[in-house]
């Protein structure tokens, strides 16, 4: 009798990227680390990889990360951890970060946690991070973009690889979450659920619990799905056109890196933009303060001129347009 | 004492569309007519093209459909176009439609009333017909395009602009419903709500009434302006890809249209499919049945060739590939 279709189907996520792991290293029997907060989802993940990677001769290790935010955390860390090891994993690492405040709780709890895995994958010369994100995951993601507004690259969730050379790989991120806990459920592992996903200070916990279960009672059970296939068009369109915005860019610039006023003038007003934001970037504005309204300033010195004055914009840059050529320059 | 500001807003909002439709017309006095429901947003509408047009040289009449699913709807119609008459609007038109049932009974219904439209714009050779779409509407149109989970152009909402010739326009797109209410109001318009905008019974209702109030509890009160940006750049994105699309179409296309699979295989992903997607399409294949899966299929014939048999698309339409290029025919 085979495993429990659930945790066929976890086993076969993780062997596919084990296999591409494989295929991209040079090192015959590379290290890969499962990311685990000893929940579910992460704790399927562990178990599937100790079970598939010595079959392909993969080293399996893992990593749990202590925010610190909570009473008792420092010991339910090495509780996971130690979990982590009874699946015959090895190295497993637990790493105590601390929580900044940048970019509200989640932002800085996620930054912390991503700099301790790259440090970790880095000291154990680990060829791959495995992260637990599921479709549902996936879905919620793309919810929280879309209230941010900012168009088809915030829309594109998470990658299934990411990060530096590609080091977190996402094997669940087309297995719901429910597959992914019965598969749990049927192995007998135990899991530990954090309360914070169930806080509802937290915008994700009301995503979750609030959000979608109210949108898929709106508009259909297929509301999930429908969100984790628009995070891979999204995804598709946003690099076709970072790809053409680049081209233009490279088309426009002078050796000074001054943009042709026309050329761009010729281009869509999708494309247009993104050159405009490229170049106040490559100038020193800082992404995170650069939004729409400014670009649309700046693009109304390209389609709309009548001699206005240099634009200042975040981070000291100005720009301006002269004998036709739109400038980016310290303000 | 000028207007309520309410009331200012709308009438800019009109005046700022009359002056594009003079700019556009030939006719120094175009005839514009307002399709009007004789609820708030399309009353405040009418309203106000009334108010306006004169003061422009523009004709302005109005439009009300009667789509026959009510008792007392005919008479219903009569009284929203003797309300019409009553702000001087002249021609007013009330319309009789017979709503068929395909795509649904939202679907149905507008493209009944859109045919109604059309027809009644062509008799009295109006340049343009207003629809008093508000932002809200946009949002909940984008949530309906979301969870259709079809990409870009279906996330892009409603056009400011659109229909044959550029007839139908919206000047309320960024006005929040609540203002525009606001305005029907202080100008003590009688109003009649159409009893299916709350009818659980539609999706569109399940979308106002419950999905949207739940996300902003669970996103903040921004949503429905982060959901009409999102439509915005949508469109444009969509916009700009399905221009390079032609031209990449164009480029791989011979003398008998088949496509040179070398071609496509460099394009971006995004890109590459919109000119598959597009070429079946040309080829017979209608457009509401060619899901992404099949796009996927004939795409395998680019990136993943190993001399697969033809493929079946709707319609009776054949994709294989020979001789180094996609050929689309009948099967």
């Amino acid at each position: 009798m085979g495993p429990h279709p659930t945790v066929a189907a976890i086993r076969l996520a993780v062997r596919r990227v084990l296999h591409d792991v494989l295929t991209a290293s040079t090192d015959p029997h590379p290290l890969v680390l499962a990311a685990c907060s000893g929940g579910a989802d992460s704790m399927a993940l562990a178990a599937a990889l100790a079970f598939e990677a010595p079959r392909l001769g993969v080293r399996a290790g893992a990593v749990t990360v202590d925010h610190g935010l909570q009473a008792g955390s420092a010991l339910r860390a090495q509780e996971v951890a130690g979990r982590l090891r009874g699946l015959g994993l090895d190295p497993v690492d637990a790493v105590c970060v601390t929580v900044g405040r940048q970019g509200g709780p989640e932002a800085a709890a996620r930054d912390a946690r991503y700099a301790a895995l790259d440090a970790t994958a880095e000291a154990h010369g680990a060829a791959a991070v495995l992260l637990g994100h599921t479709r549902d995951d996936q879905a919620e993601t793309v919810l929280l973009g879309l209230a941010r507004g900012s168009g088809t690259r915030s829309l594109s969730g998470m990658a299934a690889v990411s990060g530096t050379g590609g080091r977190y790989r996402r094997p669940f991120l087309l297995l719901d979450r429910d597959t992914v806990r019965k598969g749990c459920l049927a192995q007998g592992i135990t899991v530990w659920e954090d309360p914070h996903n169930h806080d509802p200070a937290y915008t994700r916990s009301r995503v979750r619990h609030e959000a979608l279960p109210v949108l898929e009672k709106s508009l259909g059970k297929g509301v999930v799905e429908a969100l984790a296939r628009t995070a891979q068009l999204s995804r598709d369109d946003a690099d076709a056109l970072d790809q053409w915005a680049a081209d233009a860019q490279a088309d426009a610039a002078g050796d000074d890196g001054s943009l042709d006023a026309l050329r761009l003038y010729a281009l869509p007003a999708a494309v247009r933009r993104r050159v405009l934001r490229r170049a106040a970037i490559a100038a020193g504005s800082p992404p995170g303060f650069l939004f729409a309204r400014h670009i649309e300033e700046v693009d109304r010195l390209v389609t709309d001129w009548h001699g206005q004055k240099a634009l200042n914009l975040p981070g000291g840059v100005a720009a301006r347009r002269a004998n036709g050529r739109l400038v980016f320059s310290p303000s």
